[in-house]
Order: structure tokens, then C-alpha cells, then sequence
């Protein structure tokens, strides 16, 4: 079912130096080689997905759905070798992957039903006025139209749902562009076994085979040959914000610069107002832990921060984190890179002056676990260090003590941007919360109240985004049907005739679009 | 009523080593004298913009559409000293400066009306389904908000309409950021002036004073402190390549990297297929030169290209172009610079090897006076030296000669990004049109047919942007209202208790609006 091949369209190809999956709960290789594409490999991808533009691009939305919904069956029928590779390959548990599974298939299916309403489209029309003076005015029509073939990076963190055929993928298919997959070789696996259900879609559909490849590989001269390809218009990265910095210089260095959307680094800071922690300090110490080790904290919205007013509430949270902490069993990371990154992160903030530790986890036993922790400072003493701040992928917060509630604001305002901030309050903070939000609705795509930022919804309002560097866009989301708009341009027709216009702006509105109309919209019946 | 003042905030300053104005068609300067504003008048100014923040971008949209309509009346009531002001350092004529500054005030209404619609707050609510299994969703909400304060840069070439309170400064107060415009130093008196408008205004709305500020200069210095100042979150421009070149890499190269919407170049191909010119070959040569020449070509949408197939047809096209041409008497250009690098940039195309003259304009007689030029090249030539397709800003225009429509469309294909394409067709060209619309499509941001692409609507569905590098973000617009989008981001609020949400997004609709609810636009009445 998976035999380590570059899928270059229809095609399979072997090559470059074989490497091989990691299972980072043993530390054992696996046993298939897989082949490490090349630039030319690259290349001829970049081609083939650049010949595909012209007939994916122009599909009905109908014909666009109905491959988006073919992705999901397919991936849906490897069955189950798909959860198991991804779990041996990952180190993550089956429920966690199944879910996953169910999150990936149901981010096609909703892109799938928000392309046949055709929203997205944003269909505008300004009709001509010959009567204006002093001069007339010309029809004026708008359209997004796809920007043109996207290259895609997959995250270790979720094999299924933000890798091969995620919420980059799925997104820029809904918005009509073929897709370049550099597969992870974190889980090649489970990427080519992705990959093959998105080729057998593509098939099936009778689409050109250039929608779709996978490069797969590990070097970072691959994924610099697919940001500077000049076919690729736009690139999806979720990692490392060493990794989205790299390739937002390649793609800002090219003779004509792309957006690449990285989503890079967060530290998600969760506020605990005064009233939350008298009413339910206790709780909020052991649901904290429970979101923070989580999958071993492997999550780009884990709550890497805790910012609170210092004095005997608190010392109830602390106490309640540090007990449901100490103790807890490490999990398996996903890749030893991550857990050496991860060991060397908590060594660096428990030697931190000013720093203390609250608690750690459990002493690993076996290979490539991250042993939790938890650690306290003044705000002032993390305001004057940034490293502080740095986020440690995994298990790893830092809890940070205010004097005041204009301290807690200061301490917001001089945070970095990030993915999600979170609030835990009761009626008897809505003052403070209320002079806490403008500084916080700057900071992050996600304003929480009551909850954990771990997990994030697939929905038409979801913002799984923010301010530079928690992504290289704060205008847009990698998660939700407002992703599509990163791989959209408008085009504007000016008095060109009817028969030639896009179907989205002909009178006869052949595709029943809600369309905007001399600025007011018109609802599709 | 203009005294060479730095406004920052309301704050009149002098400073710097002072510069005149040139009065481009006698070459005189002006008799006041300008300050250069300082790095730390722009630190000032950003400062009292990020003050500004808060109470700005949360005003009401009524109250912000009615700043930007008392913006509107406050530029009329100058009166005509705004018109001879302008007229003196431009070296424009009256209507044409009268016909602008109609422009300008109606491009302030119409995001006025469209602000008070509130549709571009795309307000967007999935409320939560405590039920659903295996887990409850949380209540999800999505808002635009303005990403903060905005470095605006004016263009020479529309010294109202794309100046100082010009499409770049009206989009980002419609969006609710603050603005510190970098005065251009061609239109130092009329930028002054309108920059006065712009703070009465501000102060009969009763607004911070930091919403709006004026940093005049003629330095680079300048320019590159505004765009590295970390309280500005994005920037428009409007001029050369170079220029908007150099802005990109500073704000590329921030701490926190910035968006600049700048644009910048662009040859704007216009087509000649078969039957237009059978049909009226004569007739289009005449109103080609007559949208070349016009404003001596100081348009971004000036048509620099023309692509046709050569025979007959063609050579009646050009024989009236250059009848139209020759003698054509030149006009003033904005600034000696200006019409320096347009003769050179004519001088170096009547010296390109296979380039040759269809004709030239009268001999200039006076100064910055740039005599009219019209090349001829077969496509061959254009396609293999690309110095032949950069931009020469002024009326200057080079016709290509293709063997086959398949050879237009693999010219257009070679193309760099471009604002329009036009094409002069007939109803017999349909299938020709039909060919070479996708590629023409993936070129530009505005398609005409047998119109002429000088002249840019303020309207809803206009699109005056496109691919790199006639922009640098080919997903915007600097004209109509979809402009505003640049300077917004969305913001997810999850569980917030609806007190604390942003008006938009409370459950009684306070403001009205339209909103996307479990994905249905549901329509405000």
C-alpha cells in the first residue's frame, strides 16, 4: 500500500539518497526505503501542476465539490493501515488519529459544501451607467479567481489533519489551484498512503493529473526548490518558526515574491482573572495540566503561558497544577528532533534567574519522552528576558505573577502576536476582562473565555491565525472556510461581453450565486 | 493657508533643511519654504497613531463615515487656492485637477456609505451545539478589526486622488486605522493644504488628534523610518518600482514584518485582434494616442503595449496612430525627474536592436516637456530582451508584431504582472478573445474590452491591482471599495459572554448588519 515512491502526477518515481520513518515510541527504523525527491522531481511537479491550472481552476464548483468529497472517501477507504501507520509512525494514540481522521474528512467535506455555494467567489457587479455625466461609466464585474499552483508543507503534529491532505491542501483545492505536496518525513508513510487516496480522487474525477503531487524528502534543498519554483504562486507551512522564516525568505527573494502562509509559533497565554480563581482555582489547576500535556503538548495552541494577579487564589491554581503535574507520565513525542528540541527548552527556562519550577512530570522511561513542566516567574522578570518567551513545543508553561491588572496589560501588550489568547473569568471580572480585550483582540487571531486553546473547530468562524510570528499573515487562518481566501485574487471584467465572462458574472447568474449588486448584496434563492 | 508646516497629531512643526516646491512648467521654485521632517517627527506621529488606536477603531460606523465625509467637505471648502496650488506644482491643467478632486471627495463618500453598510465586517457566527457528540462545540464568532496605525505614501501623478487623502488614506480611516502620511515632495503646497482638511476634520468629529499626522521630506530617511516604525502594521504606496522595491525589503526585514501594499509598475498590454482592426483599425489608432498622450501618460494604466498580428489591417492602425502622433504637441510632466527618466527610458527603446519609430510627438519647447513616442518590435524581439517591458512613465508605447494569435497568447504569457489588459475585439474575434482570456486572466487585475485602460472607476467591483510586479500583493485592490481589506484582519471570539463582544457580534445585531450565520448570509433588513 505504500512502497516509499515520489508521486509526480499519475506517475511514480524512485530516487536520491533512501531514508527511512522513525517510531519514535521504540526508536526503530522502519523498514521501507523511501525515496528522497530532487529538484527535478520538483520541477517536473511544479509543470505538471502549472499544465493542470488551466482546466482545475475553470471547474464548476459542483465538479470542484464533488473531488473534494472523493479525497474524503478515499482517504476514508485505506481503512484502517492508515491509523496504524500514522500511529507508529507518530507515537500519537489510536483515538487521538481516528479523531484526526474524522477532523481531516470533515474539513473536506465542509470546504466541499462551502465551494458549492460559491460565497467565495465575492461575484460584484457595477453595471454600466451610460448616462452618467460627464462621462459614462463602463460594467464593471469582479471575481476571485485561484492564484495558480500552491506548494504545501504538512506539520509533524498532525499527520492527517494539517499534512498531506489538511486544512493547507483542502483549501487551496476548494479554491481551485493544484497542489505540490512536500511530504514530512516525520510520517512518510502516512503521507504516501495520503497521497495515493488524493491521486486515486484525482483519477477517478478525470481530472488532469498535475492537481496533485508528492514530493516527498528530507532535505531542506527540496523545500527550497518548491518555494522558488516560479510556477509556485502561493505556499501553506505549518512549523517551526525557524522553518516559516526560511522559506518566507526564499519566497520574498524570488524574482517575482509569493505569500507563504507559516504558521510558526505561539505560546497561547491563558489569563486567570481574581474572580475565576476564587470560585474554581482548584479546577482550573488540574484542567490546565490537562490541556497542557495533552498529546504532549505537541499543539500549536497549547497553553505555553499563565498570566494571573499573585496572592492566595493563585497559590490554590499552583498548588492544584503542580499536584495533578508531578507524576504524570511523559508521552512519546512525535520525532527525537522534537524531543532533544523540547529537553534543551525546559533546561533553558528552569536555569532562567528569576525562574522557578512549580512542578515537573513523571522521569521518562523509553525513548522520546517529554518530561512535563511547569514554572513560575515575576511578569516583570519575562517582560525584560524574550527568551523567555520563546515557545517550547511541547509540555513545557510558565506561569507568570502580576501585581495589578494594568500589569497583566502591560504584560499582554508586550507579548509577540499569537494564535489564541484565553480568559478565565467569572461575572465579577467583566470589568477586567473588558479592559483586557482591545489589548488582547491586537495580540491574537483567537479570544477565549472559560475554555483551553487546545483544539480548534473547522468551521466558517474559526481564526487559526494571528500576528507575525505566530503566523507570516495575521489577515488570514489556516483552519476554516475562510482559508480558501488565501488562494484567491479578484479579476475585474470591464464591458466585456456576456458570452466571455466567467459564469459567476453573467447575467443570466447561471450558477445561482448570492452576488454583491451596486454594493448591496443579492441572496441566491 | 499652507506655510511648509510637519503635522503631527495637532501639532504645527518646522525642522529640518527646508525644500521648495518646482513649479514643473516654468522650472521656477516656489517661494515657501517646506520643513524635512525628522526620523523623530515620524516616531512622534506613530506614537500619537497608536494612542489614537483604541478610541478610533472602535467607533461606530456611523461616526467614522461621517469623519470621513466631514474629510470631504473640509478639501472642498479650500476652494480653488487647492486647484492652483495643485495646478502650479503638477504642472496639470485645471479639469483635470477639478475632475480629481471630484474623484477624491467621491471615493470619501463611497467608503462613507459603504463603512455605515458594515458588510466588510464580515461578521460571522457559529453558535455552539452543546449536544454534539463525541464532544460539545464552543460558540464561535469572526469580526474584521483594523490591524493598527497605517504609513501611507502619495503618488506624484495624482497629487489629490492618490495623495494624502487620497485611495490609500480613505481605505485605511474606512478600515478604522490611523494614518501618517509621508508627503510627497512634488505637491508639497497641495499635500499641506489637504493635510489641514484632513485635521479640521479630525477635530470637528472630536477624534484623537493622533488619527491622522504629516510628515513632509524629500529624504529616504524618511520614508524607511516610517515603514521600520513598529507601531505601523502596514503600508500603502503608490509609484515606481524602485521605490516600492526598497519599502518591501524594509518592511520584509522588520522585527515583525509588515505588509506594504505598494504599486508599482505596469504596461498594460492592449490587443488588437483581427476583426477590430479590419472593422475600425483607423478609428483605433487615433483614440490609442489620444489615451497614450493623454496627461503626457502619467497613468499606472497607461497603455505601454500594444500586441497584433501584422499585415495589412494593422499597418492602417498604424499609419493613423502615427498621424494622430506626429505633431502632437507635449505636455508639462510632474517633475524634472520625471521627464528625465522618460527620455531615457525613450531614448534607450529607439536604440534597442530591432526596435524601430512609428513616430514621434512635436519637439518639446519649454522645460519637462516629454515629446510622445510610439515603437515598433516583432513579439520575437520583445519576448527575448526584457528590458524592453519595464515601464518608461510617460506617453511612450511599443507595438508588437505577432505571426499567429497563438503567438499573442505566448507573448502575453511571457508578460510580467500587469494592472489591465484590454482587448479591441469584434463579435468575429469571439473565439480569438476565448483563447487568450484565461492567460490574459493570470496576468492582470482588470480586463477591458474595447475600451482604453486609462481611467479607473471608484466603484465596488473595480480592481486596481494585479500580479507581482504591477503590485506587490496581487489579492488587492488600491481602488474601491475592496481597498479597505488590506488593512483588516479577522478575530475569532470562542464563548465570550455577549456583553463583552464587539458589537457586531452580539446576539441583538445592534448595528444591523448582515451576517453569516452556520454559513448563510443571513441579510440585514
Amino acid at each position: 500500500m505504500f512502497n516509499g515512491a515520489i508521486l509526480v502526477g499519475a506517475n511514480e518515481r524512485t530516487g536520491g539518497e533512501p531514508f527511512h520513518a522513525v517510531h519514535p515510541a521504540t526508536g526503530a527504523k522502519g523498514e521501507v526505503a523511501f525515496s528522497n525527491a530532487s529538484t527535478q522531481d520538483v520541477a517536473d511537479a511544479c509543470a505538471l501542476a502549472e499544465d493542470a491550472f488551466a482546466s482545475f481552476s475553470s471547474l464548476t464548483p459542483d465538479a470542484r465539490a464533488a473531488f473534494l468529497e472523493a479525497v474524503a472517501e478515499q482517504i476514508l477507504a485505506i481503512g484502517d493501515l492508515l491509523i496504524e501507520t500514522a500511529m507508529a509512525e507518530s507515537g500519537l494514540p489510536r483515538p487521538r488519529l481516528e479523531g484526526e481522521r474524522g477532523r481531516t474528512v470533515g474539513q473536506l467535506r465542509l470546504f466541499a459544501s462551502y465551494v458549492r455555494q460559491g460565497d467565495w467567489l465575492e461575484a460584484t457587479i457595477d453595471k454600466a451607467l451610460p448616462e452618467r455625466t460627464p462621462l459614462p461609466r463602463s460594467d464593471l464585474r469582479r471575481v476571485n479567481q485561484p492564484v495558480g499552483p500552491v506548494g504545501v508543507f504538512g506539520a509533524s503534529n498532525f499527520p492527517l489533519a494539517f499534512s498531506v491532505a489538511g486544512g493547507d491542501t483542502a483549501s487551496a483545492f476548494a479554491a481551485g489551484c493544484p497542489v505540490v505536496v512536500k511530504g514530512h518525513p516525520a510520517h512518510p508513510g502516512t503521507g504516501e498512503l495520503v497521497a495515493r487516496a488524493i491521486g486515486a480522487a484525482v483519477k477517478a474525477c478525470g481530472l488532469h493529473e498535475g492537481v496533485f503531487s508528492y514530493v516527498p524528502g528530507t532535505t531542506h534543498e527540496l523545500g527550497g526548490a518548491l518555494v522558488a519554483d516560479p510556477r509556485i504562486k502561493a505556499v501553506g507551512f505549518t512549523g517551526s518558526r525557524g522553518g516559516g522564516l526560511a522559506l518566507m525568505k526564499i519566497a520574498a527573494g524570488r524574482e517575482e515574491p509569493i505569500p507563504v502562509y507559516a504558521e510558526m509559533s505561539s505560546i497561547n497565554p491563558v489569563v486567570l482573572l481574581p474572580g475565576a480563581l476564587a470560585a474554581r482555582g482548584e479546577a482550573m489547576g488540574t484542567a490546565f495540566v490537562g490541556s497542557l500535556t495533552m498529546g504532549s503538548g505537541q499543539f500549536c495552541t497549547n497553553p505555553g503561558l499563565v498570566i494571573a494577579l499573585d496572592g492566595p487564589d493563585l497559590d490554590t491554581f499552583v498548588a492544584a497544577a503542580a499536584t495533578a503535574m508531578t507524576g504524570n507520565q511523559p508521552q512519546v513525542m512525535l520525532t527525537p528532533g522534537i524531543h532533544e528540541a523540547y529537553e534543551k527548552g525546559v533546561a533553558a527556562l528552569a536555569g532562567a534567574p528569576g525562574v522557578t519550577t512549580i512542578a515537573r512530570g513523571a522521569e521518562a522511561e523509553g525513548c522520546n519522552r517529554g518530561q512535563h513542566a511547569f514554572f513560575a516567574a515575576d511578569a516583570a522578570t519575562f517582560r525584560d528576558n524574550a527568551a523567555l518567551a520563546h515557545e517550547v513545543f511541547g509540555s513545557s508553561s510558565i506561569l507568570l505573577k502580576c501585581k495589578s491588572i494594568d500589569e497583566v496589560n502591560e504584560t499582554i501588550a508586550s507579548l509577540e502576536g499569537q494564535l489564541t489568547a484565553t480568559l478565565q473569568m467569572t461575572d465579577s471580572d467583566a470589568d477586567d476582562a473588558a479592559k483586557l480585550l482591545p489589548t488582547l483582540s491586537r495580540k491574537v487571531g483567537r479570544i477565549l473565555t472559560n475554555g483551553w486553546p487546545t483544539g480548534v473547530e473547522v468551521t466558517h468562524a474559526m481564526v487559526h491565525g494571528g500576528p507575525f510570528p505566530s503566523t507570516s499573515d495575521g489577515r488570514t487562518t489556516s483552519v476554516g472556510t475562510l482559508a480558501m481566501m488565501r488562494f484567491l485574487r479578484p479579476v475585474c471584467y470591464q464591458d466585456v461581453p456576456d458570452a466571455l465572462l466567467p459564469a459567476a458574472l453573467q447575467d443570466a447568474n447561471p450558477w445561482g450565486l448570492t452576488r454583491r449588486m451596486e454594493g448591496k448584496l443579492e441572496v441566491a434563492a
